[in-house]
């Protein structure tokens, strides 16, 4: 019997909710398939900042990276939000990202034809929208140096943060991205501000050389302003998208936004050996939290993505996914994807729906 | 009679044809209100590059810099595209606006009555939308130092940009937003990525600072990967946004193509005292350049904005802002804004409907 040290990051706000569902789901699915799960639960973010007084725990570090994968629920809250940069949960989470290297995120934005009508978009601009923006995690202005508050020669304060990408950055994102068009339509868009940036112009040109050795897939390059429009104007354009950790922040969470159901969405952070990092799109929502209302299928998805890209369980990833579309066919939604003539349940109940159908 | 010396700068692509209308409609509409212009085109972008090999001649700065306002068409096309960044059309902008001074970008994205079909938004989500981002124009990423592509001691390039804002850049650029937003709805979002960028986290302190000083204002901060979100979510809970010139770039281009028009936006850039500059937010659209199918009213109302906010000419303003929806209400549309039962005309045609309402 194959088994696996998984750790869970349970986190802030809905986070408990949604890992401890997500947990049964796994657990279910995987021994349906000859696969056993050892689960440790360790703090991350506020809840860790309450517990010892850091974001992120030496003790967390060690035993995500001693794991075969990281499910991660969700981090921060109203709370720490006055807190000191490396005081607050966020911090906790870069951290975490950092130290398992994991410099490549995929976050697939895709809309389930139960859920069309969740989107704000019209339906014949959101149905069938089925796309994967590959964000680079580890590097770009997130983590470059200098960065910092100083006072210049006339007393005046001056905010600094550096964009930089070196060419092996770049590389192994862009691999990255063209193995995971291939996988998917063969379309490639590399997205940067080569028209105003250095850094982005270095993007593009190393981009464009790699694209020698992926023939069967089709790159094109566009503009951030432009992608930004270009989501909202026809997403269905889209396949795959690669871009950086920044650009990456602010397209992944529109693109989500234009499904119209990011309780839904999951997201996995790959590194090039180590374990992987799971976790929902969707943040911490604390004005919700304990209250049985979240949705917990973005958490059940990032499981199926734990299984599938972490581990290679292919068979159990499916087995979860098909009980969610399960779940949903059963016209089961919580709150936030709830619709007329379907029926209106909490976090739980949406947990045993699924895990019925697992 | 007052008389104003105006810059022309038609630029590229669809450039000189919008810019020829927009000329006629702003004389007239200033004839009718006792106001005369001496108009002075220049060469800026692809169109300097051909004719005497940089994108913005110095005889073109000191016109624009003697003269009361400047009107700009669109810059850029396929043709300059691999050209080295010294000598991209684009950079002309950037050095146009340093000269300039240009900090405070005006960028309104309203949803008309008449075009709300034109949104891909559903239309309860987009009607009535009516916001304005300003957008810091001169400082931030787009110009910060050091920059550049440099080989490290691995013998690896690394491509680099800096974030980088005085404080006094941050006040000057929240206290436009602060006015701007007295004279809409009072209300005043600061866009910003505080919970990582140190960049960020002064920007925000200082804008939070100076709201003492307008407590009719209703000041709230958004983290920019939600603001992307919400502008798809619920566009009408903005009134007025602020941000820096990398994440304006970004949410100002999502905006107005949240409204589906656009073809109809313009755009305001204003310094401290010298002349504005004032430019449809479209680009140059080289694929349909000299066909007559440009949609001409973006560079018409930026007109108007340039009468309005630069010259302090409002009743001439007005005039052409009930041109353009006269010529709308008669059910006249260029192809961009086509639907079903309105009468499909080219860009000179709706030039002359719009002049004919002045
Ligand atoms: C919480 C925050 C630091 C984080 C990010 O900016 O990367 C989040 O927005 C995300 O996208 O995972
Ligand atoms: C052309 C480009 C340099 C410019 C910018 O990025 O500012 C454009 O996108 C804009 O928004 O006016």
């Amino acid at each position: 019997k194959k088994r696996y040290n998984i750790t869970l990051l349970p986190g802030d706000g809905i986070g408990p909710e949604v890992i401890s569902i997500a947990k049964n789901v796994l657990q279910k699915a995987g021994s349906l398939e000859g696969v056993e799960f050892s689960f440790r639960e360790m703090p991350v973010g506020g809840a860790a900042l309450d517990l010892v007084g850091v974001p992120l725990p030496e003790e967390t570090v060690s035993a995500a990276k001693d794991s075969d994968a990281v499910l991660l629920g969700a981090i921060g809250g109203y709370k720490w939000d006055k807190n000191e940069k490396h005081l607050k949960p966020e911090t906790g989470l870069l951290q975490l990202r950092a130290a398992l290297k994991v410099f490549a995120n995929l976050r697939p934005a895709t809309v389930l034809p139960q859920l069309v009508d969740a989107s704000t978009l019209k339906r014949e601009v959101a149905e069938g929208v089925d796309l994967m923006v590959v964000r680079e995690l580890t590097g770009g202005i997130y983590f470059g140096v200098p960065r910092g508050i100083k006072t210049n020669e006339n007393g005046e304060e001056v905010g600094f943060n550096t964009e930089v990408y070196a060419a092996h950055e770049i590389d192994r994102i862009a691999r990255v991205a063209f193995e995971t068009a291939r996988k998917r339509r063969g379309k490639l868009c590399s997205v940067d501000k080569a028209n105003v940036l250095e850094a982005s112009i270095l993007w593009r040109r190393r981009v464009a050389a790699l694209a020698a050795e992926y023939p069967d897939v089709e790159l094109s390059h566009m503009y951030v302003d432009n992608a930004a429009m270009q989501l909202v104007r026809d997403p269905k354009q889209f396949d795959t998208i690669v871009t950086n950790n920044i650009f990456g922040d602010i397209l992944s969470d529109e693109a989500s936004m234009i499904t119209g159901s990011i309780g839904m969405l999951p997201s996995a952070s790959l590194s090039d050996s180590g374990p992987g990092l799971f976790e929902p799109i969707h943040g911490s929502a604390p004005d919700i939290a304990g209250q049985d209302k979240a949705n917990p299928l973005a958490t059940i998805l990032s499981a199926a993505m734990l299984l599938k890209y972490g581990l290679g369980e292919e068979k159990a990833a499916k087995r979860i996914e098909d009980a969610v579309l399960g779940a949903l066919n059963k016209g089961f939604r919580t709150g936030d994807i709830y619709s007329n003539g379907t029926k209106l349940v909490g976090c739980k109940e949406m947990g045993e729906e699924v895990l019925k159908s697992v």
